[in-house]
């Protein structure tokens, strides 16, 4: 209630000129030290952060971050399902919420940066507007999202997408969602009520590094998200005959390594024979019973395609599954295939909401990229109930979930400083 | 002390004509009985045998064994390393012994001819010699080895290539080879005391299933062995980058599943390229980390060959070495090759002994086919010491090492009665 009263004074003593929004700057130094000063909260002896979801390391840092977010003149709360929640009122309390934000919680033994750069920069961006007495008309949340990395834990409660089953998978720090929320300040019982609806939100944003290499490679400052990929998983099973592998002459052979062999080539042709940035994968193969001695009963692969269009990703699954039907026969092999359900849609960014990023960008004198961000991130739920826009800035090698993780400062306070012009325009233009 | 002046008494009273040796036969019957009768020991509620060396159902089969060759006359003792050794004199006791045999264990699960149809088959022919009071110039001696399935222990001891830290390697029953050995009566410690030399044994002959499937498909009746394979092991891996597979586009990529798929493909069209029965088996890959949604850095595989000739077998691996080169430059991957000592060297078979085998299986009116081992045997071991060789019967579609191993009763007297014609042929041939 004392904030409230501050910023009616402000309100009423001071409004800042459009020019002066216009140049507003994060302080980029200030930037890396807060987010250098979190890293130290879990950092291994291998140079990795364990700062795992629901550890001590991932509860000390919260700390710091409630700290920062008081500092910068939020109202701090810390919801049911454990997210943090940093509000700024807006000059027009009618108005839904612009909200934007990361997490902090990493995969063991990561980097420095997968989730802190959203996260510090969401601060930092409130800070700055607080040191400028700067009020946008739309209130601002800053969102720390609770367990990204094990399952988008935190956003998929907000847009009531947690189920009962998911809250009892035992986290990356043995104990079960549910435990881990409690340990947050959580009260996982209390989950439904934090649902938020369409309109709620009037916009998410999150600027996220993007883990991949096509900013670092070709020297681009900006990513403008164009949507969050769908994923579609398959277990493709040739199953032969397993038998003695010295006294199998050849031509009497039932090997189902050779069709899955085959599939594996076949799989990288099919997916770069279409125009786009679909991709596929085969990370996973297992021979079974899987002796040297022993020509496989069963080889199974794990396919994996990822796209923008769930469509094309059906489109292209459907010429891969006719080849390994083809080469099952040619091989006298059984084919099994099963759709495994990863339960991640496609998430598109608002068209306007890319082009303000594309502006702002552009204003500031930085390159960009439009791209579709290949891995999930909590504003691929957001965009449930919110437009959504995302922000990359260039991960170095395009290395992520690993010790080597690494963005410039420069390229961080770029990044801070998109998001900074993009929400005060979105400020602007939803009305 | 009593046998030795029955024989005695036989010898100088009967004298059996050369046509009555010509026209001896095992009972098949009986030959059949008492292999179905070692089948209940360790049978499983699967229909399998789980007689593993070592096990109770071993050690009690075991006292099976010596029984029914002290019932047929034979002096039975067991060695050092536990194998079972009953002997039978000859008429010229200077003359070093004819042995065959085989054995009694099996692998988890396994069948109930591989081992017993020769063990059985060796005790039928000496109880079919004892019954028609005949006896050969060479002493007889058939040996049930010691933990075939196991690493050819008793067999190894025999020719001493069984090593220190073979005996200290922990068995399927549970218990080190040592232990076992104890359990079956022998004395680890005086292993050395067994050890046979060149000359020491006239011919070395095992009777076996076939367990491929050449025999049984061709509808052939008895397999000349031409000698036992080498087998040579190779774990080939290549290494390219781990990433994150949504975020890594198709043309970044330095994924080792390529080359890898494309390296198996290559392996089989190389071996099935030479001329001979040479195979080539790639049983086991693995890709690391190996989830789904991870672009390998890692991929591994293990390469078998196995041919009668060592040199044949470098030579194909050359060409395979040198096409992994090229995929491994193609793909940009690192490729490390790494060549796993097996310890198994090729053993030809006496060439004078399968002109025996196949005369003998001739005059019984049945079809042969000279062929390699692919399966390692107690044969390949005592051919180091003995000139070797061995007769194969066809294998039920040619499954081993299973609950549906299976040979006919037919092919099961009719190998015995190759066993036998040879030993006696073998008998009047070396002098």
């Amino acid at each position: 209630m004392k904030y409230s009263i501050l910023i009616l004074l402000a309100i009423l003593f001071y409004f800042p000129t459009e020019s002066k929004a216009q140049d507003l700057k994060v302080n980029g130094d200030r930037l890396h030290s807060t987010l250098m000063t979190l890293s130290t909260y879990g950092k291994n002896d291998k140079g990795g952060s364990d700062r795992i979801a629901y550890s001590s390391h991932d509860i000390e840092a919260r700390s710091y971050i409630k700290e920062l977010m008081a500092k910068a003149g939020m109202e701090v709360s810390v919801d049911f399902a454990g997210n943090i929640i940093g509000k700024r009122q807006g000059r027009n309390p009618k108005m839904s919420p612009i909200a934007f934000g990361s997490h902090i919680d990493e995969v063991p033994n990561g980097g420095d940066y997968d989730g802190p750069v959203g996260t510090m920069s969401a601060i930092e961006v409130v800070q700055v507007l607080a040191e400028n007495r700067l009020y946008t008309d739309h209130p601002l949340e800053v969102i720390i999202f609770t367990n990204e990395e094990g399952g988008v834990v935190g956003s998929r409660a907000i847009v009531g997408a947690l189920s009962q089953e998911a809250l009892q998978v035992v986290s990356n720090a043995g104990v079960t969602q549910a435990e881990g929320i409690k340990l947050l300040g959580g009260n996982p019982e209390r989950i439904p009520e934090i649902k938020r609806n369409p309109g709620d939100i009037a916009a998410f944003l999150e600027l996220h590094i993007e883990q991949g290499g096509n900013l670092y490679n070709e020297k681009l400052d900006i990513g403008v998200v164009e949507g969050i990929v769908a994923i579609e998983w398959w277990e493709i099973s040739f199953k032969g005959k397993a038998n003695h592998a010295g006294t199998t002459p050849m031509n009497m052979r039932k090997d189902p390594m050779l069709p899955a062999a085959e599939l594996i080539l076949e799989i990288n042709r099919i997916v770069t024979s279409y125009e786009g940035r679909q991709v596929g994968t085969v990370g996973k193969i297992q021979a079974f019973p899987g002796a040297g001695n022993v020509i496989p009963g069963e080889v199974m692969l794990n396919l994996e395609l990822r796209d923008l269009s769930s469509e094309k990703i059906w489109t292209i699954y459907k010429e891969i599954e006719s080849k390994a039907k083809e080469l099952a026969e040619k091989s006298g092999t059984q084919l099994d295939i099963k759709h495994i359900e990863v339960a991640s849609k496609p998430a598109l960014a608002d068209p306007m909401i890319r082009e303000v990023i594309t502006n702002q960008a552009e204003k500031l004198g930085l390159s960009t990229k439009s791209l579709p961000s290949g891995a999930g991130h909590d504003a691929q739920e957001m965009a449930r109930i919110a437009p959504m826009g995302m922000i990359f800035i260039p991960s170095k090698d395009g290395i992520s979930h690993a010790p080597e993780e690494f963005s410039s400062k420069e390229d961080i306070a770029n990044g801070a400083n998109v998001l900074l012009g993009t929400i005060l325009q979105l400020d602007r233009l939803l009305k």
